[in-house]
Order: structure tokens, then sequence, then C-alpha cells
């Protein structure tokens, strides 16, 4: 690879080439000039800048455009489903419409919360969001606004002070489960814990939420530990009838395909003997027999939450803001 | 929030309250100090940027260190099943096992291919990984090679002038499913194409490797056009008696669920009036009943590649290396 000795072309060269000065160079290509640079010599700019390869450094573009453009996603490190990849997916094309650059960032479990907001802050974004609260202090979020970020937004079940936030509640995902069981007469209600410790986070106000619906209309609920494996779903298949149990809350839809072919297998009907509730109304809950009642979770649409973050990167300044997002409510089928 | 209005702070603030040079402040910030700097003295010089808040810039970080440590993971925009999702998930908890932070770039439709790779040189990534090689010339590879990128690999079909090169041949996918059916004695053989359009870039070899697969046997391969949803499973069940097909190639696992119920409601029995192979091999083939054959496709482990990306970091004028991966091969159930 001869190229990789050469030495990579500087601004100095495309000023050179193209007979202005190094500050027109700049200008043009970090797009600062305003009216002040004619659009031949623009041209005659970005010719020589494509002649020579030469590329300005995103860094040093946000010292002088103001900021970088980048819109950092800090996402913790779990398998998501299709619900917050269809989400993210969304996000991202909607930031690029915005002229943003989304990058994801993975999560960092050797950091302590000061040292990630700090590996945040190095890439100097413009915006970050992080569904990572737990790494989120409000100091990080200090360190991240202190080295230029302009808008820091979580999206998570609780605020963090000094940051803009989504408050995404999980408990309400359980509750809404739990109350159209109730509503259907259950009384004994089993809750699926997946015992990957990364969907805690989830799967805890989830029970939660549960036992807040059900604990009013004098309902016992019983938590339920499970491997995402087919032996841990039929395990649990043998021993239902033993259980005492109606119906189950199964974490989400996932779950529910997973336990719903262990209780087809052990001769257990639904809903006769076990109601099931899935969540997050993914396409795979129609296609289950029987098809499977689910928790449908709204979250923002990608457009309107882009819109958003361009709203408050313009407003660096203006007061924090809070929305609720994420509104559960139940799609019955014929499962429970 | 009066933190905005404040300066953020600087090397030179540090090196003030540390009592040292800005030099060394950039060593030990930076990490280039080597045996210069003692312990006592690095101590001091980072409580004095905790005190601060100061965080050194990536980008000048890099200028000084000689790589910014990023890995660039360009993805087209897709919706990624559970294989990539955990493909990445590997590879992303690799790199950091490295030292290296990974983040993941969203394709820019709005771009050229020249655009595309100048905006990724910008961040100044140490390497860039892309699935998406329409979008890079070997042009591109050269812009970002000259910006600083050490290494720059592809993972797709075909290898691009330039770069090392992952090979991950869909073709054989389609072959693999084609030479289990032909084996079964299928003559008759529909295979799924999914209408949205950025599969194509994964339907239409897996269909040419179904096609080299049947046709020295003698069998016939008809596309099927198909909507991901319920109506446009349910139109293919319903004309189904009529197309004269055996057998369904069905693109993939989650494909499959989705005409397996379709199929079942319309009172086609499978595997005996249509015999079905999925790929990908998800746990959901497991879950399907009857259970789902599946082309298994073996991509390398995050951890393996990720050893792989930090050897060609560290030898960048290395020759260039093509690794072919992703092997297929056949997991026989219930439904074929």
């Amino acid at each position: 690879m001869s190229e990789t000795s050469l030495p990579a072309p500087t601004s100095a060269d495309v000023a050179r080439l193209a007979g202005v000065s190094r500050a027109t160079v700049s200008y043009v290509l970090n797009d600062t000039a305003g009216g002040r640079v004619s659009e031949k010599t623009r041209l005659r700019v970005r010719a020589a800048a494509d002649q020579l390869g030469y590329v300005p450094h995103a860094a040093a573009r946000s010292l002088r455009a103001g900021h970088s453009g980048l819109v950092l996603m800090a996402t913790p490190e779990i398998t998501f489903g299709p619900l917050f990849n269809e989400f993210f997916s969304e996000l991202r094309a909607g930031l690029r419409d915005h002229g943003y650059t989304a990058v994801l960032y993975g999560s960092r479990a050797d950091l302590s919360g000061r040292e990630i907001a700090r590996a945040w802050a190095e890439l100097r974004p413009t915006a970050v969001i992080t569904g990572v609260t737990d790494d989120l202090s409000p100091e990080g979020v200090e360190i991240l606004r202190r080295s230029g970020t302009r808008a820091v937004l979580t999206l998570a079940a609780k605020p963090v002070s000094g940051a803009h936030a989504l408050v995404l509640d999980q408990s309400e995902v359980g509750e809404t489960a739990g109350a159209h069981l109730v509503a259907r007469g259950h009384q004994e209600i089993g809750v699926i814990m997946p015992t990957d410790p990364t969907l805690r986070l989830f799967s805890e106000p989830r029970l939660s939420g549960v036992r807040s619906a059900a604990t009013p209309a004098g309902a016992r609920v019983e938590p339920l530990d499970l491997d995402y494996t087919e032996e841990s779903a039929a395990a649990l298949a043998a021993r239902w009838r033993s259980l005492g149990l109606t119906a189950l809350f199964c974490y989400n839809d996932e779950y529910a395909a997973l336990l719903l072919a262990a209780f087809h297998d052990a001769g257990i009907a639904v809903p006769a003997e076990a109601a099931f509730v899935g969540s997050d109304d993914l396409m795979l809950a129609r296609l289950l027999r029987p098809r499977l009642t689910s928790v449908h979770v709204a979250l923002p649409q990608g457009l309107f939450l882009a819109d958003l973050i361009d709203r408050l990167i313009r407003e660096p300044d203006a007061p924090l803001e809070t929305h609720r997002v994420g509104t559960a409510t139940i799609t019955v089928r014929d499962s429970s």
C-alpha cells in the first residue's frame, strides 16, 4: 500500500494549488464562508481539495463551524429486540435529514460514570442521547456541556439532573398487562423474569407494574425466573400445573413465543389453562397460534425526536425539557 | 444552564493548577508519556484535570498518540435481524477489550461514494469496517488511508481494491438450501424474494445460489415476491396449490415464520404439501411447529474479528488480506 507512505495532504497544499489563502480554504471547506467567498473561488477550492484528496478534520471543523454535527447515541450493551432496532433506525434517518451524523456508541462496562462521560466528550459531540442513565451522573452532564455538547438527552425511567429527559416508564408496561389480566378475572399471575442480567433494567420495573395493578385487586403475583432456552421453558411448562397460576405475563413477545412452544408441546391449553400476555406487540405476536395478546409500546417517531434534538441543539441554554414517551396500551388477541 | 456560559477549561488551566508545563499535561492525558513523567506528577495532572473538568480532544489526541482508537463500523440502513445484531454486539465487545472504541455509523443515502468516504475520514477513524461496499470505491479507500485510517476492511460478497476483505458469499446460503431440497427429491422450488429493496443485497445472491444447485439437477426455480405482511403471506398461501411447487426457500427464518402461520391457517400441510427451508438458524426456527429446517450461517466470532482488526491496524503496510467468512450448512428439522 504505497499511499500510506505519502504524507497526508494539508490545507496549505490545497491553498497553493487553488491559488488562495489557507483562510479561504478553511472558509470554503468548513462551510463558514457566508457571502465572503465567490462561487468561482469555492469551486476552485473544492476542485483542488478533490484532486489532492484533502479531507478537513471533523474536530477542527467543529472548532470553526461551532459544532461537529455528531449526535452520539450511547446504548447499553444488550441485544435489542426489533422494537428498539426500528426506533434507532428511524431516529438515525431523522437526524440525517436534519444534517446531523448519528453515531452509536457502545457502553463501556470497564469505565466509571465520569470516565464514560469523558470518553464521549472526547468526540466533541453536538448532542448526546443516552439510554444508559446508570452511566450518566449530573457531573457527567456537566463534563459534556463544558466540552461543548449542546444538548444531553436521556431515554430512561428517570431524568438525570442537568439533562433533558425522555421518560420511558417500563412499569407502565407491566401495569397495563396486569390490569388486563385482573379485568379478565385472573387472581394468580406469574411474571417471567429473564435471567439475562442486562434485561433487569426492563424486567424489574415491569414486575412492579404488574404488582401495582394486581395487588389492589387482591391478586397474587409470582415472579418466575427463565433462561432464554428451550430447556428452561420446558421445565417451567412441566411444573406449570403445580404452581396454581392461571395467567402469565411473559416479559415480551419473544419470551412468549419460547413459552408458547413449550406449553404446546406439554399439552397445556392456552388460554384455558394459562392466559398469555406478551409485550412490544411485534409482528411475531400476530404469527403465533393462538395469536398473542401483547402490550403495545408507542415509542416516539424518529422524525419527532430528530426535530426535538435539533431544537434543543439550537437552544442550548433553554430550560430543561421532560417528555413522557412510550405510552402503553393492550392489544387483545386470542391468548388471554 | 449557567455552566454553558463558562469557557471550557483548557490544558493551560490544568498545567497552571498542577504546576507543570502544558507539554507534561499533554503527555499524561494522552498516554504518550512513556517513562518521562513520574507517577506522582501523573496523579497531580489527573487530579487537576478532574477538578477542572478538562477533557482532551479525541482528534487532538489522535494527532499526538498516532491514532484516535475509533473503529468506525459503517452499516447499511436496513433493519438487521438477530443474527447480525449479535454479530455486531460481539464485535463491539471484542474491540473494546482491545482498547478501541467502536462506533456504528449509519449510511448516508444522500451522499456519493466519494463523499461518504470523506464523511468517514473526517472522524479520523483508526479503522473502518463497512458492510456497504456499494458506497466504497477504491478512491474512497485511498481517501481514508491518506487521512490516516490504518485499516479498511469490507464485509461483503466481493472485495474492494485497496481494502482488506471478509468475503461473505450470500449465494452459498441459497446453494445450501437448494442442494438440500434437491436431495430430498424436490423438482419444483419456490424462492421468496422480499419486496423490501434494502434486502436485495441478500435476496438476489440467495436466489442465484438456489438456481446453481437446482439447475444441474433439472429442478425448476420460481422467485415469489412477498411483502413482510400477513396479507401478502395469506395471498401466497391462497394460490400455493395452483403454483405446482412442492418446496419453498423462505429467504430467512422470520419470513418462514410469517409464511408458516399463513400456510397453517390455509390448511396447507408442511412439509407434506410444502417443504420449508429458512435461513440464519435462529432460536425462532426451533420454536416453530413443525420445527424449521434452516441454513446455518457461521459468522466469525467477534473476538476473532477484533484480533484481526487489531493486527491489521498494527501493520498498516502489510499485504491485503482476504478471509472467507459465513460458511453455510443446513440444520435439518421437521419442516422439510
